[in-house]
């Protein structure tokens, strides 16, 4: 089984992709987000791992986008929190460093941190990975990077800290896609989720009738998002994961009244909930 | 009046921020978000302009959380169309350059664009206006920047082509903030919008009724969005745009109603309902 990611190798995309499909599976890194769709959908990967939110960050937009366009499912979920790491070459001293490498993003989620490093300048890079691979091969000695814990250990590397982010609270919601429908087996007993996509006719509570086909039949929401489509003023997509899976008769009475009311609809899939991990912990 | 907002003279707030007030009003550039938030809950400055959502991105929960965790209100929006310039010293012509310098995610929106630049290869900096900064400080004759048009007529440079990114669809919604509750005078014929935040009960179907406040009341919405409560497993915060002054009749009953069914709310403003700005057309 080949997985595509964004990103270079030992990207946070590759950690969730390790964590979902296990530490062996066979990866392969793409520049882009709509790459990965493309793997997956050409038959050349089995599936493919992007992130869809962030918990500072919110809804990666595009990549609902891509999934409409692409036709694709989702086949799962997990959660990664996002944790950096201060990274150098073996043999390296904290107080060596005059230089700090990242992406413009992590250099800002780490901005108290560096704070109390003395004296040290920090320098963009396209991305974290990409961080790492520089203090690796120019070989310095004064400068660092900040990555993930999956980028020290594919560049062998030196972790000199852990966590040293602002916001602890930072976990970002990856997604497994498939080309086509894939299910778990019918199990009452495993908590699954069901994430589906629509657009309602622009009449006033048309929402509120959507949601009703839920409420009605008490069923949980685990996630409702608005987006305005795109020229079409008032016309709205919504995002909305509900618990259950949609082979069940409660939910598919759900999804077959809100076709009634809505002007386009689609199941993206139905998955078991997703655990958050926590990759630092581990090692 | 001063006007903070984050990050470096050019920016694309500073765009909003002229827009909104006028191309008169005096700026502050200050680091981050929370900067701006604190310059203004201080009384250091009048109001602060900040990035609340975007098309492409979605939102921004880090300034959902500051104006929580602040107390400051919304006093009015505006959306702007984000389009990128190539800009470079004058007197450069496009063959001549070979290296082009921006933020990653302005480098990797306008990644089509670059392909057709015959062997141009690409630096990252920390943002936009930093990259124009740099190659006219450096007196660069054989690279560029990607940044804005204000960047280039604030640092005195030539534009080489403008709209370049390649989604057209990348629209910013930035909000101005204030201290105390700012609402226009009572006009009826003025459409308004009005931005709440609350959390609901978990009970099932929670949700559900707190849109009924709005429904059954006739009540449009401009936006629902849901986001997990952190560490409190299934609660949720809901950020809600609706159609109208919260000081009209039917908006103050939906809103007392809201409260009697919800754990936390807090009216964030009521506002006149923001243009849709295109800088590039107006050159």
């Amino acid at each position: 089984m080949v997985v595509a990611f964004a990103g270079e190798r030992g990207a946070y995309a590759e950690i969730a992709a390790r964590e979902y499909f296990g530490q062996k599976v066979e990866l392969l890194a793409v520049p882009e987000f709509v790459d990965v769709f493309e793997a997956v959908a050409s038959g050349k990967c089995e599936s493919g791992i992007v992130p869809l939110e962030n918990s500072l960050a919110g809804s990666i937009h595009q990549n609902y986008d891509l999934l409409v366009e692409t036709g694709l499912h989702i086949q799962g979920e997990i959660f990664l929190r996002i944790s950096h790491c201060l990274i150098a070459n073996k043999g390296v001293k904290k107080s060596q460093i005059h230089t700090v490498y990242s992406h413009p993003q992590a250099l800002a989620q780490c901005k108290k941190y560096l704070k109390k490093l003395t004296k040290v300048k920090v320098e963009p890079t396209s991305n974290t990975a990409g961080a790492v691979k520089k203090i690796k091969d120019d070989q310095l000695t004064d400068a660092a990077a900040i990555g993930s814990m999956q980028a020290a250990i594919n560049f062998d590397m030196q972790v000199l800290d852990a966590n040293i982010e602002d916001n602890q609270w930072n976990t970002t919601r990856f997604i497994a896609l498939s080309k086509d429908f894939v299910v778990p087996p019918k199990n009452k007993k495993i908590p699954m989720k069901s994430s589906i996509v629509f657009s309602t006719k622009n009449i006033p509570g048309a929402l509120f009738k959507c949601l009703s086909v839920f409420a009605l039949r008490d069923i949980d929401l685990y996630k409702i998002e608005s987006r305005p489509v795109h020229g079409k003023g008032f016309e709205y997509m919504f995002y909305l994961d509900f618990a259950g899976d949609w082979r069940m008769e409660a939910e598919q009475n759900a999804l077959n009244h809100l076709q009634e009311i809505t002007n386009f609809f689609r199941l993206l899939g139905s998955y078991k909930v997703g655990k958050e991990i926590h990759p630092q912990h581990k090692k």
